[in-house]
């Protein structure tokens, strides 16, 4: 994506890492810097990926694993096509909440296909497009349940799973991050969060 | 899937080319010998398949191609891995309108994707299972149409493109078979329909 004039920024980490907040703070600052932004998600970042997002988050029934990893990486393929690469190419600035590496993290790592095929998946899916900058927001899960609890928010499908695959999920994103540190900003995600807002922006500034 | 004790068959061809005519008369006739058939199809063979041919048949917008396809590979991993290998693990006969031939042949061959990555999605998603036997019933595209418009049937959004994608469509499948003269029966489905029956059954008969 290094060619077009804008500038894509993931973030990435277990539910309840802050992601959210984040990607708002971010996105006030960039506006304020006279940047036009693009906040999106995966999956749901788009009319069609709003009726994958549902089917693989909310249907009642087990979904094949396969079948699974498809999905996403069908909502991957309309998201960066239509949404995406278009923002960028106008030179805009796009704030997205996760992208592949949840994916590779998610089903290759927490479950049972191999990370590999799963990533080569997503790549093809995306027509190899990579982000710029990933943040990943590390929280080890015992910090992240308790924050979700205190939030009393509802656990969709992906967040009832056990600890024990959250931590696995955790080991997957930090291993990934560390095959591409040029491409990763891994913070604690347990600092305040106006540090970590800093220290966003610190890493994001000097690509402006 | 050659271990296991059931049989599956699969038909391919454009609309109008008699697939559910041929499927229901092979049905009554292995009903008849005693064994238990499966009728089923792709996309939407499965709860979470009617949701997802609704998506990529019904969706009112364009969807990228590439995501079209992983729609029609995800269909196909969930299709495979709860309904069909269980039905040949059964010993039971399965009888399914399109496979991954449809796909390589609209996506790979019709549209703008290469026809070996549509296949190697597919055979992904499917773990590699292919079909004992596939009839592909052979029509020329007028033909078809005027069949299609005699039964002043609607079309969807696959059906209204132009003659000339499924004349592309056709060569496609016609290659596939010529690739694969063990697994392919093709027929020529301007024949009358006890006919290409009766050829059918003589393919399947040995198998039983």
């Amino acid at each position: 994506m290094s060619a077009s004039r804008g500038l894509w920024i993931t973030l990435e980490g277990g539910d309840g890492s802050g992601k959210t907040t984040q990607a708002r703070l971010l996105h006030e600052w960039l506006e304020g810097t006279g940047r036009t932004v693009v906040r999106t998600r995966e999956p749901g970042g788009t009319e069609v990926g709003v009726l994958i997002r549902d089917i693989v988050l909310h249907h009642r029934g087990d979904i094949a694993p396969r079948a699974e990893a498809l999905l996403y990486a069908a909502d991957r393929a309309h998201h960066v096509e239509t949404l995406v690469r278009p923002a960028l190419a106008r030179g805009e600035v796009v704030i997205q909440d996760r992208y592949l590496d949840s994916s590779v993290a998610y089903q290759g790592a927490g479950r049972v296909l191999d990370a590999t095929e799963v990533r080569g998946l997503s790549l093809w899916a995306a027509d190899g497009a990579l982000p710029d900058v990933t943040v990943l927001l590390d929280l080890d899960p015992a910090t992240a349940r308790a924050r979700l609890d205190a939030a009393d928010k509802p656990f969709d499908r992906l967040e009832s799973e056990k600890d024990e695959f959250h931590a696995r999920v955790r080991a997957a994103f930090l291993a990934l991050a560390a095959e591409e540190p040029e491409r990763f900003l891994v913070l604690d995600a347990s600092r305040p969060v106006e540090d970590l807002a800093a220290a966003i922006r610190a890493r994001i500034q000097p690509l402006l």
